[in-house]
């Protein structure tokens, strides 16, 4: 396995050598994918939970609602006794009490008699359903008799204890990704807390000696870090805890450093290649594993995947645009499996037309950016790692995997949607 | 227009009365829709801006890269002089340097020398080209006479200036929903904040006296609020800012003071109908404009919509689904469109064929939920106002317009999945 091969590369292998022999996509994703257990999980208030992966099933211990309850404004009454009653055969009754939600009526419901009630209330007892208001004719001078203008079945318009949510019941199972009604549900059933897949914390590494802070104004030779604010964003919507304290030297000890972060990933951008500035990936080699460096895959060729004790190492290419595919491919992948989530892309995938081909060579995947426009495909400049532009001016990317040459125009192809 | 006649409704008109005539939908919509403009800006540091609307339009005032820079780790050279190196025509090279992203090579380069370049690095003076390093034999004894074993043409390898952005260039247009790569690109040409469409502040009022707060373990006649952890969650997912204090008595003057609270769009959850003690419309009515009161819908029909003052005032019913499909139809909305997003919904449509006919009754909308299995529509209990867990064993809901009477099976719909 050519994974196993690249775990014994020295730090001395990997200086000057440039790739030997570069790791398919899919050998790359096998050694990724055999480090991907979910983290431990974690108690957390109920409120802050959208979103989160529960850490195991949820069986209610209540009935809910937990008592018979009134699904209508009106008056409960005892259907037997309404038998025949219409606007044309007015049935008297005596309104003998309310039954308010939270504050039931405390005392019993006979034929010919009726309890005011609102939705949500308690049934009174006695009573088996509930004549909505509009059926019932009331005179503001007397409220207490009144007359019901029809009929009304046994159980109508009562909903019995446990309908919602009877005790015993599976609610959710492992895996659950929490929505907003899920909460809801939680909650009616009397969880405060849940329990959830802990966030992977993901330390994010941006090296670079031509590098200015984000959102710095670029000058001379010096450009602004562009991968710092991108990968933070995705690594929280993948789910994960960035710490992200700016820019580090391209130095030994401040990359050594910051490859030992508390945390459980560590993703590095730029200095991840085989130039005598690409320190990581030496690091890595002689501190911890180097299992994969150098995929076929353009662009980001230059990532890197190996541990530093319990962490998870990424190292991503400093252009822009291999490091949003690389991020996409593996760090992306890493932190949304730690999560608990799953590994596939949270990218929508549409089917499209091609407008012109798209080129590829067999041996080597490709990320090309491409433009929907009119439902149809639009290829943007395959090539140019370094121009983010191109991801913002695309809709979403197309995958030519390692057995193809490419797409002809007028191909079917698989758009994944970066919105 | 019937809205218009609904504001003229007293808080005694509401009082007990039902509702005299029900919007339909459309109508509702057409009040909402009026009111919803989007808030004014703010300004917000890049690395918060993930997700966040742009306020204005964003056009660059620097090339980036603002040099010409390599784009392959290798050598600088004069293209013109490489003509017919070959591997068996060796074309010796004196290499007269470094240059490094970030520390430029301080001098010119001619024909017949050669200078060791990174990716990043600027292009040394004088050299048109980058020969990649595997096409450059290198003795390690002797770095610095090197022979190229390649020709290369010129501008091989090289970015110019401005070739990712060109100062000027339109690179985003305002309403854009910020992408993690859009803050990459944005950091590139130094922007450190953005000014994006401030988020809308949203007060939740959960009222009702059987309501134990969220979480709590429900006992005797009492149960534990679903639907402010529900409500606080989707706000947060249509990007609101929730202020969420608790359940709020039924009692007019706590009531009051929250329907008055310093937020954009006030939603209260419960005592929306007209009941003795849903006091929220009766207020809104009386110290503000209750302009839509009862909507033709299942679930959420005694849902109301009105203003006090500059508040948007959404009344939800405290039945949960009723809550969830009232917020889905009018709440999200407004939190949408004031926050510059998208008045249409977060959920994705797919279309699939019914297992079992829906029913629903003309001038009536519907909003069914339904279980996709093995791509088909299986419907779920479309009544049970009450059953929460319905839209968590639900993947999504299907709408029956108020001009339909239902589907039949085997009937092609359209599903709105809420994952």
């Amino acid at each position: 396995m050519r994974a196993r091969h690249a775990v014994r590369r020295t730090a001395e292998d990997v200086r000057m050598r440039g790739f030997a022999q570069r790791h398919t996509v899919k050998a790359a994703l096998e050694w990724l994918d055999a480090q991907l257990q979910p983290l431990p999980p974690e108690n957390l208030p109920l409120r802050t939970a959208a979103g989160r992966v529960l850490a195991n099933s949820v069986v209610s211990d209540v009935d809910v609602p937990g008592f018979d309850r009134v699904t209508m404004d009106g008056y409960a009454v005892v259907a037997d006794s309404t038998d025949g009653a219409s606007a044309y055969s007015r049935l008297p009754l005596t309104v003998i009490g309310d039954s308010m939600p939270g504050r039931p009526f405390d005392g019993f419901v006979s034929a010919g008699e009726a309890v005011r009630v609102m939705t949500g209330a308690p049934m009174p007892p006695g009573a088996d359903s509930v004549l909505p208001a509009e059926w019932i004719d009331v005179d503001e001078s007397d409220l207490v008799h009144v007359s019901a203008l029809t009929a009304v079945s046994p159980g109508k318009n009562v909903g019995r204890r446990g309908e919602d949510i009877l005790e015993g019941t599976l609610v959710f199972e492992t895996g659950r990704i929490l929505r907003p009604q899920d909460l809801g549900v939680l909650s009616s059933i009397g969880r405060g807390e849940v329990r959830v897949v802990r966030q992977p914390r993901v330390r994010l590494v941006v090296t670079g000696n031509e590098l200015l802070g984000a959102g710095s104004r670029p000058h001379g030779f010096h450009i602004a870090d562009a991968n710092g604010p991108m990968v933070a964003a995705l690594v929280e919507r993948d789910g994960g805890i960035v710490d992200f304290p700016g820019i580090v030297p391209d130095d030994r000890d401040a990359i050594l450093e910051a490859l030992r972060a508390d945390a459980d990933i560590v993703l590095v951008s730029g200095g991840s290649s085989v130039g005598v500035e690409d320190l990581a990936p030496m690091l890595v080699a002689e501190y911890g594993e180097l299992a994969v460096h150098g995929i076929a895959m353009r662009p980001s060729s230059p990532t890197g995947l190996g541990r530093m004790e319990h962490r998870l190492i990424v190292l991503l290419p400093g252009n822009p645009v291999s490091c949003l595919c690389g991020y996409d491919f593996f760090g992306g992948r890493a932190v949304r499996a730690l999560g608990g989530r799953s590994k596939t892309w949270p990218y929508r995938p549409i089917r499209g037309v091609l407008n012109r081909k798209i080129s590829s060579q067999i041996g080597r995947l490709d990320y090309a950016r491409v433009k929907m426009q009119d439902g149809r495909v639009e290829p943007l400049a395959i090539g140019g790692a370094s121009m983010l532009s191109s991801t913002t001016r695309a809709d979403g990317f197309v995958i030519i995997g390692d057995d193809s040459e490419g797409f002809a125009a007028g191909a079917e192809v698989e758009v994944w949607l970066y919105a």
